[in-house]
């Protein structure tokens, strides 16, 4: 099956490029409400479920023991720009469990971040573990091997306890078996699995819902929400998506990005989960989709002007002059 | 007609994304030897033909009347890095014509190159227009303003005599006409017109093989071809595809880079032009695909395994541990 176009880009009167995807959103009970292009095919969800990563460190009580603060929570979620903010969040959490930077298994690199890459060159330093996207989702799970009583050492591997407890909390959440020969290594060397977007799609619906999960789950994925929702910056960062669009809409949308163009979503108010992957992997396309689908299922006021620029955003030249633009298929707008 | 996948990136045991693309290699006479995917669609070369671009210059005698060098003349052709021998290259250009980094209309940006644009940083210092990827390219277009006794203001603009010798100098090569409703604006504000892929190939074809040019075009396209082949860093930069490649081939393989995913190619001992474009935009995917055609169509000794390398690059996460691998498709292997 081939998957529809759901995005082009346009350059003078003509499209240059054009993202084909797929889209599933269902409710709490798993019905369809949308499905768009193939979406049987197993897709690595990476960095998007970062929030339901978090629910064991969470429904657990261990981020209650720790007294993690909302902003501790927010980045556990996060794929962040390695800002100074965030930096120092995730330092404080490690504190929190007795640790440092040393036990962070993830891997070094520059900031994603621009400015904050060249803010730490300008100081003649160079990144740490903690720079890391990804150091906020290992400073929880080292929280959470600490907190389970158990050596952090090796927390990245599929058969530790902490992997172990993160897997099944995917499973119980998306209804999809994780197994292994659908797995690969992430970007920061944990395990990701590959599983169908409408579950992908389920396990949000019921992580904004509430649905169908226990009730320590239902209040660890509220705290969670609550905590990005009032914190957005420490998700992602300035300027970047998932901080924009939650600044805009606070609790009405949690949103996540993974790479290779994967986005998910809860719509609580509705019920709905999103789950999408462009085709190519691309972030430009999965951003306007999601953008498009939040519009699309949202009642939305005046924040409405701002979430559509979002959806099909101007590009323009190194000179400020506008050269083209995004623009979301029919399909998706609805 | 759908555009065929002709890259594929694995994670683990699965197929994580997949690009689709267009190719169109002809020899030149203009025969098609390889045609994969919609070639008919037009498309926009961008920065893929800055060689052909940079005719004008050299086969007025502007650049002999300027002396400028190799390098100089790489640089031309160049989406570089913004290393500092790019930078000085830059410069230089501009003193020849008695003029300095004021004219140019390329718009600022930070340095491409990651290693650049955190040394200029941690010098305090901020981007200029020479830092631009393209101030070569504008460097090059100023000078040649300057030799046509020209006011290099506006030189940007299509109407500008400087436009309108290089449009001429497409048309020419290429036999495709550069109409103003195909036309968009390109990053750095010059015109860029879509044509279909076998024109732009054709173009390369000629522009390697020489054939049916006039000794003037033909010198011109020599030694712009052997300036390259000599200093392939100054055409892009520390890591970067196209000087990788070019090191590895010299005088054998031209190939250029374009922003969304279009590459082109003349392979002049065949006498073969190369031009594709992955449908989505995506740079990996057009490296792959260059290097496979490469692959394809030269018999290469010890130089194999190095461009194999580049065609089906690993993939490493940030612990350096191999979690995939870009892959093309048996349409292009052949």
């Amino acid at each position: 099956m081939n998957n529809p176009f759901l995005v082009e880009v346009a350059r003078g009167a003509l499209v240059e490029s054009r993202h084909r995807g797929s889209v599933s959103v269902v409710d709490a009970d798993g019905a369809a409400v949308l499905s768009l292009g193939d979406v049987d095919r197993r897709v690595f969800p990476r960095s998007a479920v970062k929030a339901l990563q978090a629910m064991p460190l969470v429904e657990s009580g261990i981020a209650e023991a720790y007294a993690l603060t909302d902003e501790e929570i927010a980045l556990a979620c996060a794929s962040h720009s390695g800002e100074p903010e965030h930096v120092a969040a995730a330092q404080s959490m490690l504190a929190k469990a007795g640790l440092d930077e040393g036990c962070l298994e993830c891997g070094v690199h520059w900031p994603m971040g621009e400015a904050a890459n060249r803010a730490l060159a300008a100081q003649g330093q160079g990144p740490s573990a903690l720079h890391n996207n990804c150091s906020g989702k290992h400073a929880g799970f080292i929280c959470l091997a600490c907190g389970m009583n158990e050596d952090p050492t090796g927390y990245v591997a599929a058969e530790h306890p902490v992997q172990r407890r993160v897997r099944e909390a995917l499973e119980d959440l998306t209804g999809a078996c994780h197994t292994q020969e659908k797995g690969g290594i992430d970007g920061c060397s944990i395990p990701t699995y590959a599983i169908p977007l409408p579950s992908l799609a389920f396990g949000f619906a019921r992580f904004g819902a509430g649905a169908g999960l226990s009730r320590e789950s239902q209040a660890a994925a509220e705290r969670i929400r609550r905590a990005v929702a009032r914190h957005p910056f420490m998700v992602a960062g300035t300027g970047r998506f998932d901080t924009r669009l939650m600044e805009i809409l606070r609790e009405r949308a949690f949103v996540k990005t993974g790479a290779e163009g994967v986005y998910c979503a809860a719509l609580p108010e509705l019920g709905f989960g999103i789950a999408l992957k462009a085709e190519d992997g691309n972030g430009r396309a999965a951003e306007a989709m999601m953008a498009a689908l939040v519009l699309r299922f949202l009642r939305l006021g005046e924040e409405r002007a701002a979430v559509e620029a979002l959806a099909q955003p101007v590009l323009r030249n190194w000179n400020g002059i506008e050269v083209g633009q995004v623009r979301v298929s029919p399909d998706l707008v609805g």
